[in-house]
């Protein structure tokens, strides 16, 4: 399935350029290498950069949850920020999906500087199902 | 003041590239031109070029509102995504300030494809102002 | 219209009690009166009262524009308190769609203390419209 | 400790009326029963009592962190509505803190329809803490 999922991704999104570690059971984890082009001024991950890796993470959960043939479109997205991340360590994604239904799915997602048991954010969103 | 912050951005957020149209009375108006890098399949403008435009809108009517030496990080951020962006137009994000506080600063901001009334996305952004 | 709904509400959530001032156009305004029983220690206007408010305009711009035989129920809510609010003048609250679709409408209300031009909270909401 | 809260909880928001099942570690469970008084049509528990509830649970977890002492004013929740409530059954709240700063607390509440595993809600809220 992670096998999958990565040649979806790659040919699809090539821009996102994560690596997805564990998918399954409506969760995932998910890493992306941050470099010089994803820092803010001050050394920390930029907070976009951020945001785009959850929503690729419960992107992850809902195609391992539902198989590649599903469409969802992002609904809504709420991140808070919590702490700096550590500009030279990979950021971790771990999603879990709250509710899978007919029309939306609702997830979780938990972001960490690799190594760090304190989350750097946290973000919960809300993908649509457009109907058949 | 709108060159001020251009000079700002494009020396300390380099790769944010935007045009900053107006600023001030605790408002801003930006501009994000749209190119291949920022489309998802099917044509539409990605979530995160989203989020970072509205995240960027909200920063520069703070700065335009307390001054470049202004501490901001992002706090939280929530996005509602509203309508299918057009991929060949710009995107146009409108801030308004809705509380300037001692510690936190909160404003919404609309998106738009450039040309339309109908918003693309709504977001909902607060900024913490570290003590002195 | 306002005196169907006005039935309506007073018939299915008799403990709502708030005055309808304004509907259509994808807008409504309500009016709620604060007693003894909505504040909290020092004088303000309880945070869940708002929350209920801000709900309410809510569900009443959406059965303004869809009709009283529409089914919606809350799928999210997102409230940020800006002001304290004063404790002696009703809450009006001001709604605007901002998204009317088949599967879910999204909107936008800001709250005062009435005679105040500054919003004591503002929410973002989401209904979603269960399929016949 | 418990007892502690209850009786700030009993003498300065009377009309909450939960019980507090655990406090510590950053976190909080509450239990809040639910009678006729709280439902909806259609026999479910009104979305407002679950902020309110999500509110005090956060709270509760904040106190038993700071003490009793602590300033603490809601800044923010945004609450999502997962599945429907069982009409006759406790509302049971799990708190947990996800960042404690000097000027902001984030935390997030799971809410469940006693006996349940999967949430009917879910929310994420910040206090701010103001300075003394």
């Amino acid at each position: 399935m992670i096998e999958e999922l990565a040649a979806f991704f790659a040919r699809e999104f090539p821009q996102a350029d994560f690596a997805i570690e564990e998918v399954g059971d409506r969760s995932a984890r998910i890493r992306k290498s941050i470099s010089q082009a994803h820092l803010r001024p001050g050394g920390t991950v930029s907070g976009p950069v951020l945001m785009e890796v959850a929503d690729a993470a419960l992107y992850v959960a809902i195609l391992g949850e539902l198989g590649l043939v599903a469409m969802a479109v992002t609904s809504s997205l709420n991140v808070n920020f919590l702490r700096k991340p550590v500009s030279d360590r990979d950021i971790v994604a771990e999603c879990h999906l709250m509710k899978v239904g007919k029309a939306l799915v609702v997830g979780e997602v938990s972001l960490f500087s690799d190594g760090s048991e304190s989350p750097v954010a946290h973000a919960v969103g809300t993908y649509a199902l457009p109907g058949k």
